[in-house]
């Protein structure tokens, strides 16, 4: 009992102590009187961990808000862009742990895309202009809404490189699809959905000729343009339909980020433009560079798209058809009051819509504002087509001043705008590194949180919904500088973790990216994703959702020659494939049909074929077709690559290609297919 | 002070019922009457956190011992093989962040890895059979040591499925080199290296026809064979030298895990065998799969070669050359004592040999011991020339009981080893799914951890070298199953962090791997890495180290036609391209040269050309040369890919081609680059 008392004692003391210590910065603390005693109880005890490893008490509440254990599932899914890796990116919230990288726009061989099986169709439909295209810069993600709220089944992104857009199924994490319009080069305002996700909205970025034309830059005016695209999307098959599409032709401003109307703005889409100058470079040809020349305006034009006109108007037939595309041109925009511009300060980037849908809010990234902008006054502006004149191009402009509910000093480079549930937004400050939290109802400047380093795009939970969570903010840093321990000049971005749920902002967590450059992101709570565990029944091609018609049953595998070449049926099961062992003569034209028959959950088989750039990853139930010529006489090892057992390594067998002598080669019938590229 | 008096009364209590608490698994607690004074203290508090977060008490020590504050760097990298991604991934401990993808086999445009650069050339050079690869199976990757001990400045990784080597710099962390024998067509025992890194070993996995020939399966005995390659490596210039490299040949047994000796055992190289049985499968063919005939056998063998040996042979011309490969034959291997066999049991998997050079651990996945094997014993017994046997090769065989030291009882499916400073061995268990601890000097089992799921490697804190750290172990499971929030039918693996640092193992941390397979890793102190901020100087080509011979200084850019086609020589620094406008005529063969001027730590620019395939990650001060015919007529915007400032999205130009009308189109000069394929 003494060494009780005298340890209680200490305790008394350090409790005493403990009262003239500054609170953490979370408005929480650990108690050193507790760490003493752990210290005490035996084991290395929280003091000497705590001092150990340096961390202060705000670190240890930080950790134990983001520390997940063992086998405890998060409590978000944040999806962001990949950047130029041309995927998306899975995370859990607040642990901060990546699930999974999703392959969209680019081959990946772990998961099977685009190395030999029908995944290489999807990749090649989004092939331009005859180029092969195995890369994207993943832009916007767009979580599929039903009434204004995330519901989990499917996600958009789409890709700034070469305008294009992509359907991930949230069911199996699976890119379904890839859509183009042919009709611009660029975009950047892509991908954002109407309320009930019945548009994909995509937004062109860099002007260019309709339809990938030449024409000289000095005819930039008369033939350069923007688009503003509404792809629509088909929930029940889970595809967009491009015949049901259509765009808006816009004016050849450089049109920036996007974001739908909800609520009291549902039916409008808005998205904001820089170089309304129209200027085009030219920096040895005696014109300033476009960093200078973009920005001679005080202000350019907030675009307000009124799509379910422009939707009546596409169904009307009021379209032109341009490289297959239908597109309501200009004069038809301006004629049916489709497009309004309202001024916007200084290199206008992010426009976001607040929960209620009541305001736009805007930031410039030259500005120092946040700007919000009144649906209410804008429909009455417009109702009432009160105009303060018109853009060369004929486009009604609206009055700034009577446009905007106010505007907010925030600090020098304001971006992306974020809501949470107590009315209060969230805005990136780029220039001065910031997150910026001020109240939408009385436009006060709250607090701001330091950025390391250079915050572009920030995503709070839900926080693009009618009805966002609050408690948790992701900074997304472009920069890292020196926060993580160093890997060569290509260093990762940095996503800052921020705890919402108290009166202070409290930094959580540092998180590295280590691949791909994430521009935006979107949180959703984890219990609205149903992940599905297997592909039911076995013999599904996860292309089509369905049984595949080459789909083999085991007992069932066997091999046939036929005028189309050599058809394999082939089935993966622990720990063999059937048949393991191919023979087929050098030019055959080969079908690989290959179904794996497992229905147990994680057992996923991979099939690689050596030298021949063959790579499928076959999850439970799940089904491939491959088609290759067989143009190298040989013995090429196959096997499992996905480690599936304790004979794992037994899973193997021998793919031969017996040569063609004494006779004259014919020519293939196909080239070999070569994936991944 | 009424308040303060109050408050120590109840923590007294608080204590003093704490005296009967159990003490959490870790050995250390955090003390339940500090938690309740953390929640008096104001805020929600620690009781509250563990108890929203439903943390025990060795949840919040593992949080703690895990947990990185903003800025702070991890302790060591981890350097896993990414499996059939085709990568290397660099991750944090104890953090458990991943840092880096690293791109070796496989393209990859975040990182601008074969989309258009020179890197396009490093990718080609490991092209088999005519075929382009673009993808591998990386398995084991090798740190580089001197004197046994990890020195910080490579690493190697071989890859399973095309049998290749490469070579990543870890002072920018780019794949220099990637390098194939024409020998084999499959590896597995590799990358290992030699205590100096003189030599880098890779040995075969599935037998087949040295040098890619076809020979039919019924020949299996005769022509199929296995080889250990030495691939010699130039620390001075950083690369491996294929003429300097050599193979000796083995029997067509399927050759799994090697290992290189050290100290004592320095000079030898050790790898494990199955399927001395010579099955090749034919399970449609009236015979049993591999799964089970390869497991016939009780014992394969050990292989025991003698590299110094073998080198002496090589060097003195004892080789027969096959396809360009030098090759030690089999007979010449038996003559000069270069080869002998030990009997190893029970589907052999792993070896691993002890930080004093002294053991060789074997695991065999269908044995339930870890068996010590005794260099000192096996030299003697080659010394002695005291053989049991031959195999049918005529390779001697020694004594199974004379080489032993002992084996050790820990669990069904024993398959890799690692070290720690106290004289402990950990052996991975995958059907029993546990880590087994054991004393190397008694080879007494201490403790099992259970893992979730299926361990497969495990890696210890710089637990390949002759001097080991303890502290950490990672637990490399194969399932992660129910670990995580669901991503759909393919699951993330799981790595386990474990805290070697007290008496009892304790489980820190899950952490998913969101793409690739890894087998492998390596643990090497974080301060042991020397990664460069910046490519010094501007104009560095990175393939090369050194200034490219066509790196641009500021006002130097230019353009220039030559016989050869455009030569545009470009700069790129915040926030622009000069020249930002580019006129070729189609058909034009274009030679790009870009230099990045920028000489500020992560001030990296992308450059992608829409509709072209091409997208470049210029770091800072690094040069790239892109070469492509401009086949299409049109107007294509190029941009920089990477966040770099507020005028980022300025940083574009327009790339012209313009037609050629009225003209016959010549051929082009050579096909249009097609970057990622």
């Amino acid at each position: 009992m003494d060494r009780r008392r005298s340890h209680a004692a200490r305790m008394v003391v350090a409790a005493l102590a403990l009262t003239t210590t500054v609170l953490s910065q979370g408005g929480c603390d650990l108690g050193s009187a507790g760490v003493a005693r752990a210290a005490d109880a035996g084991g290395p005890g929280l003091q000497k961990l705590m001092k150990d490893r340096n961390l202060s008490e705000a670190d240890v509440t930080a950790a134990l808000k983001t520390y997940t254990p063992t086998g405890r599932h998060d409590e978000y899914y944040l999806f962001a862009s990949g950047g130029h890796g041309g995927n998306v990116i899975v995370i859990g919230v607040p642990s901060m742990r990546i699930l999974k990288y999703v392959a969209v726009f680019t081959p990946e061989p772990w998961q099977g895309y685009g190395y030999g099986d029908q995944s290489d169709d999807i990749l090649a439909s989004g092939n331009r202009h005859g180029h092969t295209l195995s890369w994207a810069d993943t832009h916007h993600p767009a979580l599929s809404e039903t009434k204004g709220d995330y519901d989990g089944r499917y996600l958009f992104i789409g890709d700034k490189a070469n305008a294009r857009v992509a359907v991930v199924d949230l069911k199996d994490f699976v890119t379904k699809q890839i859509v183009e319009s042919n009709l611009i080069e660029s975009d950047h305002g892509g991908t954002f959905v109407t309320p009930n996700t019945d548009y994909v909205i995509e937004t062109s970025q860099y002007p260019s000729p309709f339809g990938g034309e030449y024409v000289p830059l000095d005819k930039f005016d008369e033939a350069y343009r923007g688009a503003m695209i509404f792809w629509k999307f088909d929930r029940e098959k889970g595809r967009i339909v491009p015949a049901e599409s259509f765009a808006v032709e816009l004016p050849p401003y450089t049109q920036d980020l996007a974001d739908a109307g909800k609520l009291v703005s549902d039916g409008f889409a808005f998205c904001n433009s820089i170089n309304t100058e129209r200027a085009y470079g030219g920096d040895m040809e005696g014109r300033p560079p476009m960093e200078s020349s973009y920005s001679q305006n005080d202000m350019d034009y907030l675009h307000v798209v009124d799509w379910r006109k422009a939707e009546q108007l596409a169904k009307a037939g009021k379209t032109e058809t341009i490289k297959g595309f239908r597109v309501i041109r200009l004069a038809t925009a301006i004629e049916n009051d489709i497009l309004h511009f309202i001024p916007e300060p200084k290199s206008p980037h992010g426009v976001d819509v607040s929960p209620d849908g009541k305001d736009i809010v805007v930031g410039g990234k030259l500005d120092t504002h946040a700007t919000v902008y009144s649906i209410e006054k804008i429909k009455k502006l417009i109702a009432d087509k009160k105009y303060e004149g018109k853009d060369p191009y004929g486009v009604p402009i609206l009055s700034f001043q009577e446009s905007i509910r106010g505007q907010v000093e925030i600090g020098l480079g304001p971006l992306h705008t974020q809501f949470d549930d107590q009315g209060n937004a969230y805005t990136s400050v780029f220039i001065e590194s910031v997150v910026a939290k001020w109240n939408l109802k009385d436009l006060k400047l709250i607090e701001k949180l330091p950025a390391h380093y250079n915050i572009g795009h920030l995503a709070a939970a839900e926080g693009d919904t009618v009805s966002p969570d609050g408690r948790f903010l992701v900074m997304m840093d472009k920069w890292a500088i020196d926060r993580f321990a160093p890997v060569g000049p290509l260093l990762p971005q940095n996503f800052q973790l921020v705890d919402l749920s108290q009166d202070k902002l409290q930094l959580l967590y540092d998180m590295p990216l280590p691949l791909g450059e994430p521009h935006y992101a979107q949180m959703i709570k984890a219990d609205k994703i149903h992940a599905e565990e297997i592909y039911k029944p076995a013999g599904t091609n996860p292309l089509t959702d369905q049984k595949d018609p080459f789909a083999v049953e085991g007992g069932k595998e066997r091999v046939e020659r036929k005028p189309d070449g050599v058809h394999i049926y082939m089935t993966a099961i622990r720990s063999h494939f059937t048949p393991d062992i191919v023979h087929v003569k050098e030019g055959d034209q080969v079908h690989l049909h290959i179904t794996n028959l497992e229905q147990a959950q994680d057992a996923t088989h991979g099939f690689a074929l050596d030298s021949h750039n063959i790579q499928l990853s076959l999850e439970p139930g799940e089904h491939a077709n491959v088609d290759f010529v067989a143009d190298k006489p040989g013995v090429f090892p196959m096997y499992c690559t996905e480690f599936c057992s304790a004979l794992h390594l037994e899973m193997a067998g021998y793919f031969l290609v017996e040569p063609k002598v004494a006779e004259t080669k014919p020519a293939p019938a196909k080239p070999a297919k070569r994936a991944g590229g």
